[in-house]
Order: C-alpha cells, then structure tokens, then sequence
C-alpha cells in the first residue's frame, strides 16, 4: 500500500473507464469530485484550477489524453494522429506556463511515437498505462520525499509550512506536507502552523482542510505572523515545497517563501525546501535568471467580487520569489537530503 | 496654518455645535462623515471602529464628553457631576484597551475637579477648551514628528510602511504617514510600498486611499510580498507607528511590524518607530511584559461573511507583536530623533 491510499480523500483517481478529480474551488466548503469522459472536461478543470499544483496537471493531463483518444472510432493511423493532436493541444492550451503539464504531454506523444505498428486499440492501452505510471511514478516520488524528510522530524516538533505543496498538488501524499503525513504515520506528535498565503490562500483553504483530514494538530495564521510564531512559539523548522530550483540552489516558490526563509534564518530555525529532482532546472545557474510572473492586481484589491482597495490602487504582487541557496538548509528529494551548499546536489 | 490643514478629509472635526468624525468603516469605497450630536453617537463610532487609531480615538472621546455635557439643562454641580459620570462612563465603556481613550476622558474629567466653583455653562466652555487644545496638541505632536522624520528622507526614496499610522489615525497627519506628507510637500519625490496588513486589511483600505488623496505615489502590496521587494526594489527605509513602546525601546505595534523589522535588518535597510513621546511606557522594563490580545479568529477565517479556512479551523492572530529595541534604528518623536540603543531615549 502506498501512504497516498491512506489519505480519506484523491486528488486524481483512474476510475477504470474515466477520470475523477477532487475539485479545489470548491474547497474547504465542499468535497466534490468531478467526473471526466472528456478532453474538455480535463482541460476545463485545469483551466479553471480545479486541479491546481504542477505534478497535480501533469497527471490530470495525462489521464486527459487517454479520456480523449477513448471511444472515438478511429479508423486508422492517421485519423488517430490527427485527434492525439487536437487532444494534446486542447489540454497544452490551458496553463501556459506549467511545465509539468508540457512535460506529461510529451512522454505521452512519445507513447505514440514509439508504438505506431501497433492497433490503435493496443494504443490507447499503452496510453493509459502511461498515464498510471506517471501517477504512480508521482505517488512513488512523494512517499521517498516523505520518508526522506520525516527522517529529520523528532517526536513533538513545530513545523511553519507556506502554500500548498500537499498531496492536493500532487498524485502522492504532496512534497513538504507529505513529510508532515509520513511524521505523523510515524507515530510523531507534530503540530503544524500554516500561512495563509495571500493573495490566493492555498495555505488557509487546502493546506488547513489536507492535515485537519488527517487529524494532525494545525493552526492557522496570517503570513505576517511567522515571524511573531517563530519568537513567541517553538517552531523546529520550516518545510516547503518549490516551484524550480537553479543550478546553484536558488529556490522559486510561491510569494513569502523568501520571507519565511529570512526569518527562519535571524531566528536559527532550519529551513528545509521539499521537491522531485526534476523541479532542479540546471538550465539556469542562477535564481536571478527566473522570470518572475505577475498575478492580477484584483486578487489584491478585491475579495469575492468585493473592493477592499481604493479604485486605482497600483499592485506588486509577484507570483512567487526567489530564495538563495545559503538560506536553504537542505533540499529533501526522492533521492534523500541534498545540501546544495556542499555541492552534493549535483554529485 | 498647520500642515493638517492641507488635507483634503478631516478624520475628526469640531464644527462649533458638534463634532463630525469620518467613518473609516465606509472607506475605501465611500467617504462618508457622521454628525454626533449626542454622548452615545461618538461612543457607538468609536465602538463600531468608524474612529479608530489611539490619539483618534482620544480627541474623538473629549469632544463625546462636551457633546455629552451640552444642552443638558442640568441645575446644579451635583447633576452635573452625575451627568458627567454617567457621560465618562459611556465612552469609557467603547474600547476597553485604549490607553488614549482613559488618558483624555482623564485630562476632561480634572478640568470639571479643578473648576468646581465655577458655573456649569463655564465648565462646558472650560471642556470644550481642553478637548480643542487635546486634538491641537496632536496635530502639532504629528507636524513635529512629521518634521524631523522628514529630514531623514531625501529626493527619491522609497518607503516601505505597515498597517495605518496616518491621519486617519489621529488628529493631524498622521506618525509615520506625517512623515511621508511632510517629505512630499517639501518636493521630495517618493514613492511608498504599503502592506496591505491582515487580518483588518488598514493598509489597503486605509493607507493607500490617505496616500492617494495627496498624490503620493503609492504601490500596495500583500505582506509576504515585503521581503520580495526589499530584495528587488529599491526600499530606502521602513517607516511603522507604535501602539506602545517599553522603557527599554522595545516597540508593541501592529502584528507583521517585527516580521518587516527582521527583513529590514537582514537587508541592511533602516528601520524607523515614529510615535508620540506618549507612546514610550516606562512602568514596562521589557516588551516582555507587553500584554498581547488575541484577535477573533473569524478575521482570518471569514471574508465578508464567507467561508475561506476550514470548519474547526484553530487560528494565532496576535493583535500585535514586539519588535525588540535592537531591531530599531531609530525612534522618531515630537522630541527629535532618538537611538535607544544610546540612551538618548532617557535624557
């Protein structure tokens, strides 16, 4: 049994003849699932963050090819090119920027690619199998990272942890939270303080509804209470997930991820980032060469359709911020805890 | 004329027959002022938050006693005297933990015990007088902390600020937002981070709309966007109010103050406390014996009524934190500008 069958609820699930998806608007208010027999439906639900996260898309997406080469009545190699074609950009239309999504589609492409003397029939079953490995190969990938990072838990810790890099974002038991999962499996007594994370809220709507499922003992505060939390209460260390790491370790993850990491830092708290290997892009040497994204000004001066900000309010709101390498004390991985400082990341 | 006068709102104003405080509630979206002609209109506002700010709420408590005094048709000191109670009592009733409120019902309540042989009408004019010279005395302590906080800001620099310490919360200018108004009106060119301030949101609704009514260049942000943006903007210093500030310098103020105190320090960025030399409370040795409220929990979990965080979801949301006096560059008072660390503070 993988720790990800334990959870009481599934992000993603392969039904047999359809795929399922938790849907996280919808959160924490009500747990619905949707059910897709369609390309449209996956690509919808990915457009409109129903399933959010970058391993969480990958998978979606992959399972999304497979609903959409289903039951066509393809009559030959060329139609069924042709509509692997109109599938794969149909779902590669939805979020532009998330790799994992470009990536899952690829090795799906390449499933064809790689077997077109077979029947169409024998295709679309190696299509989904793919798309099951790359679930499991995610399941697999977090169980490790959990493993790995519960390791450096002791019973009775405080962990500070920002977003959701949970098992909501994954097809496992998620990167930084399924640490906190596999701690607690464990038998540990942990207790966990989560950030809000504005402008979205990941933090008070899916990471406060993951762990309260669970039963592990989470509390809820306002990103600028962290630093307050860190002085006041007993805070070990803080764990939390990465959207890419560069070659030299600088870390991109979600806006306030930078500002734990300080804080953590003044206050000699470690500060753990968990994350695959393939969330390193040595392509780039440095954090200065990742392009930082814009959010809409509206998800700051607005809540629920409502004005909090006067009209005309200018906006900084950054999607996400870069963490050099010398705040990060370990990088934790499916291929065990890496300090980037003494170079055992790239060995 | 005094540099409040230049300000396009007045947060609260003596008309001649009653007072007219703005009703902060409304704002942004709405400027609306309220017309109190009785005791129990001014302590519902202060109640109701529609004034709000330590010394706000202070001038807005004097000014309820002459409402609360005049037009009484009282015969004699004795009804007097019991009129005067019950009128203290009813404002002092509104918000139980704010120092200025008691200390200026305080100041009103001795010129009735000092004047007791003169005639009730003179002792109405004798407590107007007082509750005129209370809100005079702000406006000059706001123009001289204005002053001498200006001359550390020169041509061009950006300014991060935290939560409202402007004329909305106070009877002139404002503390760390007067020194803004006071840099801009002396053409100094600036331009102002605000942090948008969960879980009440002053920033935002307060600070940016202040700002902008005087054409100040104002760019808002959410609070983990601070470190964000002291590492790639340009943040020449970071100026904050105080709620309270302890004989040794420790400074109680508006929860996310220590947080920006932490990541100014670390980013080498001075870190300024302007607050009136009344704020300094010398019966405290150490912010450790700064008693720290906790806020409902709602605030973070609810917006505009909707649900964000989980049912049972456990919420920290201190009021305030404690930024210890080591972390402080300076104070900036109606008295000068002062380094704790070098006992300047007490001399």
């Amino acid at each position: 049994m993988l720790p990800s069958d334990k959870l009481n609820f599934k992000t993603i699930e392969w039904t047999g003849d359809h795929l399922k998806v938790l849907d996280q608007t919808r959160l924490p208010e009500e747990e619905v699932y949707l059910d897709c027999y369609g390309v449209e439906e996956v690509a919808s639900a990915i457009k409109d963050l129903k399933v959010r996260g970058a391993p969480a898309i990958g998978i979606a997406a992959a399972f999304g090819v497979v609903v959409g080469m289903f039951n066509q009545n393809l009559q030959n190699l060329k139609e069924y090119e042709k509509r692997l074609d109109h599938v794969i950009l149909t779902l590669a239309n939805t979020r532009p920027t998330a790799v994992n999504l470009f990536w899952a589609l690829k090795r799906m492409r390449m499933v064809v690619e790689k077997n077109k003397g077979e029947k169409l029939s024998r295709l679309n079953q190696l299509l989904l199998q793919e798309a099951i490995l790359i679930h499991e190969e995610d399941k697999r990938m977090c169980k490790r990272i959990g493993e790995f990072g519960a390791n450096l838990l002791k019973d009775g810790d405080t962990i500070l942890t920002h977003c959701n890099a949970g098992a909501l974002a994954t097809g496992g038991i998620g990167t930084a939270l399924g640490i906190l999962y596999t701690a607690f499996w464990q038998g540990k007594k942990i207790a966990v303080f989560a950030d809000e994370t504005r402008p979205v809220l990941q933090g008070a709507r899916l990471t406060v509804w993951e762990l309260q499922q669970q039963g592990i003992d989470v509390t809820l505060i306002s990103d600028n209470t962290a630093a307050s939390v860190m002085k006041d209460k007993k805070i070990d260390c803080v764990i939390v997930g990465a959207d890419r790491i560069a070659g030299n370790g600088d870390v991109a993850n979600k806006i306030g991820t930078y500002n734990l990491a300080v804080l953590a830092h003044f206050h000699k708290i470690p500060f753990y980032v968990a994350a695959p290997s393939s969330s390193f892009d040595f392509t780039l040497s440095h954090g200065k060469e990742i392009k930082i994204e814009q959010r809409s000004p509206e998800e700051v001066t607005h809540w629920f359709g409502k004005r909090v900000a006067p009209e005309g309010t200018k906006v900084y709101s950054p999607a996400f911020d870069v963490t050099p390498a010398e705040l990060v004390t370990a990088y934790i991985t499916e291929d065990g805890v890496k300090d980037v400082v003494n170079s055992k990341i790239k060995a």
